[in-house]
């Protein structure tokens, strides 16, 4: 690799990622992609071989940092796990209640290529929902949560309904709704 | 409009609805739907003077389709209300088990649509959840569930979130899942 390959191939991902993200998938182009970056579309194509790496490149790029983001509002919330579910719930509701807010990326991209199963990035994408369940099952049971894996279970089916539903309507009374119902879930005996 | 424009309209919003949900939104082109309809490219343009028309209508003929569908589910699932919701949900869960689905249609055209705030298929696909929060309050509220407004909110955000995880794993043991939660809701005092 020459030098500084890495930080040459991050600065594409990071380029791919807000332009993946804001525009759609298919709507942005290598070219606006490689132009974002200041790289050349050979230089591109050398670090990725196709688009379709790229887009899973872009969410490999965001499962860390999400995974990190919940993880705090979880612990940052004081109380109980019915508290802290509910705090988590709520600063969702406020990070996605703005018009830079444009969805889950990962839902949206599984929505773009439903089309092509076996795709890099829906396996990418699932992966990361199959760990963000995991950290909320350990994040459960080491509160002390009973039954932590199925509770885990149906709180990211209700994030994601709710990441969805606020795509719709963009309306935080469904996350909010959607909040009462997780934390009730984590509250029952 | 010439003799049998209706039945022409009809066929293009078929073709489209076809094109547009097995491709996706944006990989779906006009000449292909042209094509597919069996009409020229003037005479769609004639019916609908863009794309984005188009794409609102291809919702706009799957909503009563998809209320009545549901309405069928819960009025032909026998016993309580939450075995009704239950009901629903194992129908879904069948329905969405096949290589064929490809996720909620208005799901994933709001997910395609995210970065066009106003656009006509993103009313459509509102006004239809708002039609089916709707049609699900006076059908519990019809079998006596109390607060049905509240419970009806809290059942879309979970099948909503049922579709959209259902996309990504392929998996229907998240869809009982969410069924577990509805129906509980509903039972709940």
């Amino acid at each position: 690799m020459p030098p500084n390959a890495d930080q040459t191939r991050e600065r594409i991902v990071t380029a791919a990622a807000r332009l993946f993200y804001n525009e759609g998938i298919r709507a942005a182009s290598v070219d606006a992609i490689a132009e974002k970056a200041g790289v050349t579309k050979k230089t591109l194509y050398y670090h990725f071989r196709s688009k379709d790496e790229l887009i899973a490149a872009y969410l490999e790029s965001r499962d860390q940092p999400t995974l990190e983001l919940y993880a705090r509002w979880f612990e940052a919330t004081p109380g109980t796990p019915a508290n802290k579910i509910r705090g988590v719930f709520a600063e969702f509701a406020r990070s996605a209640n703005t018009a830079r807010w444009k969805g889950c990326g990962f839902l949206r991209t599984a929505a773009e290529l439903a089309n092509t199963p076996g795709h890099p990035a829906l396996k990418a994408g699932a992966a990361h929902k199959k760990r963000f369940e995991k950290w909320l099952t350990d994040a459960l049971g080491h509160e002390g949560v009973r039954d932590a894996a199925t509770i885990a279970r149906r709180i990211v089916v209700l994030l994601d309904g709710a990441a969805t539903v606020m795509l719709i309507h963009r309306d935080p009374a469904y996350v909010e709704a959607a909040g009462e119902v997780a934390a009730s879930l984590v509250e029952a005996p």
